[in-house]
């Protein structure tokens, strides 16, 4: 039984999603498919990845991801099945790779033609193709060249002497923010230093990681390491994104040092 | 074959629904997974245990149903299993069964580890565990020690000399409000009486319940027993929610007594 | 196996979804059940068509569609089963089938009792039975009387001496903008002709079809026949819809002749 996700900036008011889901119950008849999400910001290849990255090793060994964002075909962004980690993704190259994975295991770019015209719709035209010719056993040097280099590692935040340089690379539904800081990285520039993390340029900063929402006052900013890896500063029961005005994209720094001053106020109000 | 629903305040543009989800073939290859809604208001309980009262019986018996709002296990909050009515809920007991159930059959609180370090995601990490528990046939003392008594009863509308107070408990795609005031508390005290609705104070006013919203003209404001059984208003064919400015948690009164004013006009415009 | 889909304006935070995929779980155990959408715009017929007629036939012969919009029985607009190319619509004729269908094979009004009181969820309570039944092989005619001609034709673009008056039917996530004009209906009045197509009034003209979105600059406005065979316009990597204030029903016009003036910009800024 075949497994097949999907990931989109399609939203769920269109045509789209269904088209390919009936295109797979075509091809694949007893696919079993499952949503990641198709409410991905438009063209935001970084945040769908992002999503992606924190979800699919809990999907079995075997499991075919198609990821249908900025997808459409060019010199620069060939279509590719990457497999890794006992999963197969279906996508375009377009540096999403670099977002999910730090290694791959086999990677060709398709070489597999469409049945139809209109080259707007890759994902139902091209994508499923691919994913029942995986689920069906064809071996993937069947469905094109190797692919030697994915493109990616464009997201990552900046490590400078004494501090670390990222954004916010999603907001999630309680409003909590999500950073491309992650832990390793956080630990390794650390180096056991007092730290500081700045919000909003300087305006909110807080100097302790906790390990749960809760460890905090209602209200007060807490940081943790998500069961994502990075760096998510969240308002216990509050939501922070709109509250203090901050975007997908916003800067959020880490700066290490002795500290001299006395302890910050993580309190918003 | 299980049948696995989840109901969560998550939404549709993260990686929440798809980690469980994968978790979930994981551990029960031929699970059948139904959302309830990803869309509850965040750590709106209430909101939670109105959409999943008014659905799970639909369900074939023995579906298991797992919340994921406001789950993080405290003293006061233990995760439990609760069987009622032939169907299974996997949740913390945070006061959500008292919308739900008026009864239970068997209920238990869960003494099963996490396999992860993290604690912020209860519902991927030990709510499926136990689910798979549950479908591979483990009785719930296996489980965990009886949990006797479920938090709740705290929802209800408010019996007062000659009237009811309510609020809405949900304002569904079509901005008709769903209150707390059901059609058998309605009865009850109405005992034959004239009725008047009071929605906004008392701005607008309806002394008439209906069987269907056409039982009105175009815009004018329709109060009915929908098929959750609890007093619902509508304006047909327009968005009342909106149009009055009401929102969740709005007050909604019920006035009994004998009438002597003309009756009331249930038009807006 | 039988597939149902399942087209609605209930949206994704209410039970009502859930509630006829659990009615369906119970009366047809082995159903594939597939969203095509629940976010059509309230009471939006003719969204809900346009999405259905362009992903219909990427699911398998067989396949049982649901339509839950403005779905209340009256004699105007009975509940009718119709199959065309292979597939089942189970709806209230509504005048849906006009945006959907051009032909069908067999329709018939359905005669089969709902089991509830409530005629205020006929989805759930009608339309699965019937599914069942058709799931279980049962023909149309143990359904009810056959039905002769289905409501429709409504939506289409007006054709005048030298244009086409149309409207935007829908506006995708990307804001592109479809229209109900197709490419049947301007091949055909065209005749070899050139054209302008006016976009608000004639604030923003057009005159050339493209083959996909990447044959215009950024932000500059592209016009092409999308999958679904109708005229779409957008903007390279922005949104049209918001940008320009463009709504669904929006004015879109064709117009046809010998063109004089230089070539019309299509340039936004």
């Amino acid at each position: 039984m075949a497994i097949i996700t999907l990931t989109s900036d399609w939203g769920n008011s269109d045509y789209y999603v269904a088209a390919v889901k009936g295109t797979i119950l075509s091809q694949i008849p007893n696919a079993t498919i499952v949503d990641i999400s198709h409410e991905i910001t438009p063209f935001n290849v970084r945040q769908a990845g992002f999503v992606l990255k924190n979800c699919f090793r809990d999907f079995p060994q075997g499991t075919i991801h198609i990821i249908g964002i900025d997808s459409i075909e060019s010199t620069e962004k060939p279509h590719v099945v990457v497999k890794a980690d006992g999963h197969y993704f279906i996508a375009a190259d377009n540096g999403i790779f670099g977002q999910i994975l730090t290694d791959f295991d086999e990677a060709v770019t398709i070489d597999v033609p469409q049945d139809t015209d209109s080259f707007n719709f890759a994902t139902r035209d091209r994508f499923v193709k691919v994913a029942a010719m995986i689920a069906n056993g064809a071996p993937l040097s069947e469905i094109g060249a190797p692919h030697k280099k994915l493109n990616g590692g464009l997201f990552c935040a900046v490590v400078r002497d004494n501090s670390i340089e990222g954004i916010v690379i999603h907001i999630d539904s309680y409003e909590n923010l999500i950073t491309n800081i992650t832990q390793e990285m956080f630990e390794r520039e650390r180096c056991g230093r007092k730290f500081k993390i700045l919000v909003k340029g300087n305006l909110y900063t807080i100097d302790k990681i906790s390990d749960s929402y809760l460890d905090v006052d209602k209200a007060d900013l807490v940081a943790i390491f998500g069961s994502h890896g990075n760096l998510e500063l969240a308002l216990n029961s509050a939501k922070l994104a709109s509250l203090c005005g901050i975007e997908l994209d916003s800067t959020i720094r880490v700066v290490f040092g002795e500290e001299d001053t006395p302890p910050t106020k993580n309190t918003l109000f």
